[in-house]
């Protein structure tokens, strides 16, 4: 999918949703797990349910590696669902790969080619030729984590390098890739304040912004500080939505909560 | 493993050699191709040839996810064979995983319960609430990124961060964090001379050193400036060894590779 597409798909649902199905068996209405797959029937369900209130879904892969082949077997099924009933949503393996590059051509294989993802996360720390076999793909996108939304993010990446926060090195640096058309970034919506700074580094690319919500990041604080004139957001959105109840409403109680977050965007969209 | 039982097995086994598993369809011997699980024939066939030879095997994640499913169940069978027949081998999952916390938790339980690894490498630009979560496992082990063997280490790694190189930061704060004596570290073998630094901030932790052979690294050089008194180190090879022959004798072949090395490192060990 092009930038332009998601572009058009956000202007036409009015919204800038994206949902994030990160399914812990222990966590989804137990009534699922005499399905022959849980953690299929699971997504499906929300996705049946909320596909025309998000532009974005986005597995993160831990979830699914930590069943093994069942696991990765539900993780195929779920993005060959999507991209087969819906094919105009945008899919982001939130793997955070990241190796040297012969190694790092197989994960953008993996996630490109066989799981047929729009996307996928992939981290910094081993550099350029580590993130470029990623952006060598026409029509798919690399989201490299710049800040993250977690305590741990102040242990390296706010730290000061040659002068300048090591986020913000990893942004200036990225620019200057090959194919740094294809990126965008993960920024935690819990640092909301430094969206201003980022933005100035990257005014044009798309940010995929988790932490709103659970983590306690604020919609509007976000779109205050990192909104740009294509809209340029995605906001991730997980456990406030797929796990707002564990009962058998929980499709319906997800469309709410969704519901909640894409009226909120059509407000910010309409200003 | 406890690390008192690698460092027996290396001192038995008179090697500190680790081989990488690093399966490509496109590289293995043809003939192979028309077994029913290629990948798992080969990795059969190095294992058969090879254990008396090494004491840890490195299956690379990326070169299994890039084949999906029949490549997620090839890296299962390859790990039970070996946790079967050759328990006394450490098993590291090459995966550079990391995300935050409840995430890596899940990332943790897929490559230790799961799969039965005795450890896993990971990534350390999410911080420590990223790493922990993969500490809290008893007799298992973290195998941190300090400082890798490819080009683009100089894009982040190298840089200065409050006086000290960001992967010497790496190596100071990760002596902070819970269960640390869990860790080992990535070091990569192309960079030998900074491995007298690095000894000086973990003078007791085992690393692993890709890097020697196909990319240029030097076993002396290494050993000289890395080995501690429990040995400390991993080398590892991959397609130096597994790749060594694209024919029918491709088994053979690696063994006298591995024994190459097997023999320096026996040379070293006994000085």
């Amino acid at each position: 999918m092009t930038t332009n597409q998601l572009i058009s798909e956000i202007k036409k649902k009015q919204s800038f949703l994206c949902i994030g199905l990160d399914v812990d068996l222990n966590k989804i209405p137990q009534h699922l797990l005499k399905e022959e797959d849980p953690i299929f029937a699971f997504n499906k369900a929300i996705i049946d349910a909320t596909h025309h209130l998000c532009v974005a879904y986005k597995p993160n892969t831990a979830f699914y590696e930590a069943y093994g082949l069942k696991g990765w077997k539900a993780l195929e099924k779920t993005i060959r669902y999507i991209n087969k009933n819906h094919p105009e949503i945008f899919t982001i393996a939130d793997a955070k790969r990241g190796d040297i590059g012969n190694t790092s051509t197989m994960y953008a294989k993996a996630f490109f080619e066989d799981l047929a993802f729009d996307s996928v996360t992939v981290a910094p720390y081993m550099g350029k030729d580590s993130v470029e076999p990623f952006l060598a793909f026409e029509d798919k996108h690399t989201i490299l984590l710049a800040l993250t939304s977690n305590e741990g993010a102040f242990d390296f990446q706010t730290k000061t390098v040659d002068g300048k926060e090591l986020y913000k090195q990893v942004l200036e640096t990225s620019k200057t890739w090959k194919n740094s058309k294809n990126l965008m970034y993960v920024v935690g919506a819990t640092k909301a304040e430094y969206l201003a700074d980022i933005r100035n580094i990257i005014p044009d690319s798309f940010l995929l912004v988790p932490g709103v919500g659970a983590q306690g990041g604020n919609l509007q604080e976000v779109c205050k500080y990192g909104m740009n004139a294509q809209v340029g957001l995605l906001i991730n959105s997980s456990r406030g939505i797929i796990y707002a109840s564990k009962n058998e409403d929980f499709a319906q109680v997800a469309v709410t909560k969704a519901l909640e977050l894409q009226r909120e965007m059509q407000v910010i969209l309409s200003k």
